[in-house]
């Protein structure tokens, strides 16, 4: 059965200390699809486009094996588009402008031959959609789930219901300790895993991520940058890395989420080294197993004799 | 031969969100003695105290086998005082007072039978001080050296030629940024490199630590805490811990490098459990031991089948 996931679809405009694109590729469905695709085939994508969606970028994406028949296309709308720059840090970033355009309306729709799939990535849109997602599944059994800092904001309740039905959420720390009002991330954790997901992921930029599982912890690494050309997507490719993995191997044991998480990271660090979703449309899988293995390296040590 | 340890010697107050304590025994070599004495014995103490120090604090740090033949008790003087307060968040600190007293005129004089000490750790005093203690030394070839914001800002020439005398830098993420005017850590680290110590540790506070070395990073977790009673003195005892470890063991080996920074972040966490410096004064070495295998458990997995 394929996996699901839901989310935006739409042009980036970036620019960043080291270059500028306009209309790129983007959106967090689109990076979820993308590196998912590098481990699971087919992955189905549900997103809202308009009719000046470019060609060349579906083709690429169904050149990955992205299943496009959730994708509606509205004629005569022009396609969501996103504005943002980032400044010399890099973890700064200002939105210069946001055209919803057909993803205003956007009523996710899922295919009725997908009604049963069970891997579910509910990427990063509004709590009241992505509920209606699950709404429409049969039996979704491992629903993965990102959000951010205006949904918790603005339809706190709305994602709190949904978080009920979540397995995994995948968020950021500044986002954590927002949802909590808890400084501690620790302590973040433990309570929003009492509000529903079983596994919490927190994603540290730059430090790397924390899982948090049934009473244990899993420190991942940051991938050491030297140059990030375009962070935008890398939490969404995390998010497609891992889930793209657990689908592969339905092995949901905690060593396999440990190494799902790695995958994870593994996609976010190809994404941001170049522009839009350059850095996740041609990797092999080669590379990834040597990026799995630079996270080892990188993080290994031994007892004493 | 003796690990050399030269830092100050103060009665700190300090206020957290839990509790608060006066006079209670604090200094960066305090710190650093106490942590190493759990791997190596003995070692030597150079700093300066006033005839007000507290007798039952010489008789703690003796019990610990800290030699205090080297740390001069000024007659008449009182000992230097530091007063903090530390926030919600507490990575926030306010300084309340400094009173360098017995502290001002310190002459760190490194007795005759030392001299030939081979392992030394410079903690944190002004980088003038740090070099009077390498020139009395016939060959000290393993030389770990704290500094901080302070010392970057107010005397960057002496501290630039100290660097090129030391093996090992130990410093937090911010004052690696400040040292180098690079926002971008593994940047900042090949720049820091250059001037002069072969290995440099980055501490991150509740992320961990970097280390770096000819060609490799190594990703050190944080140990995961929910409650953190006084940060304070919490990067000596890394640098006790670490340098304690290699002391004991002599092995400059990569993988036994980082060993020794898993064992400084245990000795870390377990001093910020308690207040000043009860956290490091009645250990088991099977509690290091235990927290070296947390260490493991939280950042170890496997590549796939």
């Amino acid at each position: 059965m394929s996996l699901l996931v839901v989310g935006s679809v739409g042009l980036d405009s970036v620019e960043t200390p080291f270059d500028k694109i306009e209309d790129a590729l983007g959106g967090s469905a689109t990076y979820i699809s993308l590196a998912a695709s590098y481990f699971s085939a087919p992955v189905t994508l549900i997103g809202v486009v308009g009719s000046d969606f470019p060609k060349p970028y579906i083709e690429m994406l169904e050149d990955h094996n992205v299943d496009l028949e959730g994708m509606q296309i509205i004629e005569g709308e022009k396609t969501f588009r996103w504005g943002g720059k980032y400044h010399y840090d890099l973890n700064v970033r200002d939105t210069l402008f946001t055209e919803l355009n057909a993803f205003e309306n956007f009523n996710p729709v899922i295919p009725e031959n997908f009604h049963k799939a069970r891997y579910v990535c509910l990427g990063n849109i509004d709590p009241i959609l992505q509920m209606k997602v699950l709404e429409q599944m049969t039996d979704p059994q491992f629903v993965v789930c990102d959000t951010m800092n205006l949904w918790i904001n603005t339809m706190k309740d709305d994602l709190l219901k949904l978080l009920k039905k979540v397995t995994v959420l995948i968020i950021n720390d500044s986002e954590a300790r927002l949802l909590t009002n808890e400084p501690n991330l620790i302590k973040a954790a433990k309570m929003i895993r009492e509000l529903g997901p079983e596994i919490l992921i927190i994603k540290k930029g730059e430090h790397g991520a924390l899982l948090f599982t049934n009473d244990t912890i899993f420190s991942a690494p940051a991938y050491p940058m030297e140059i990030i050309f375009d962070p935008t997507g890398a939490g969404d490719s995390f998010a497609g890395g891992f889930i793209g993995y657990l689908h592969k191997t339905r092995d949901l044991s905690p060593e396999n989420i440990r190494r799902a998480v790695i995958y994870g990271s593994a996609m976010a660090s190809f994404c941001v080294e170049k522009f839009s979703t350059k850095g996740l449309e041609d990797l092999s899988h080669l590379q990834i197993q040597d990026r799995f293995r630079d996270f080892k390296n990188l993080s290994s040590f031994d007892e004493p004799n």
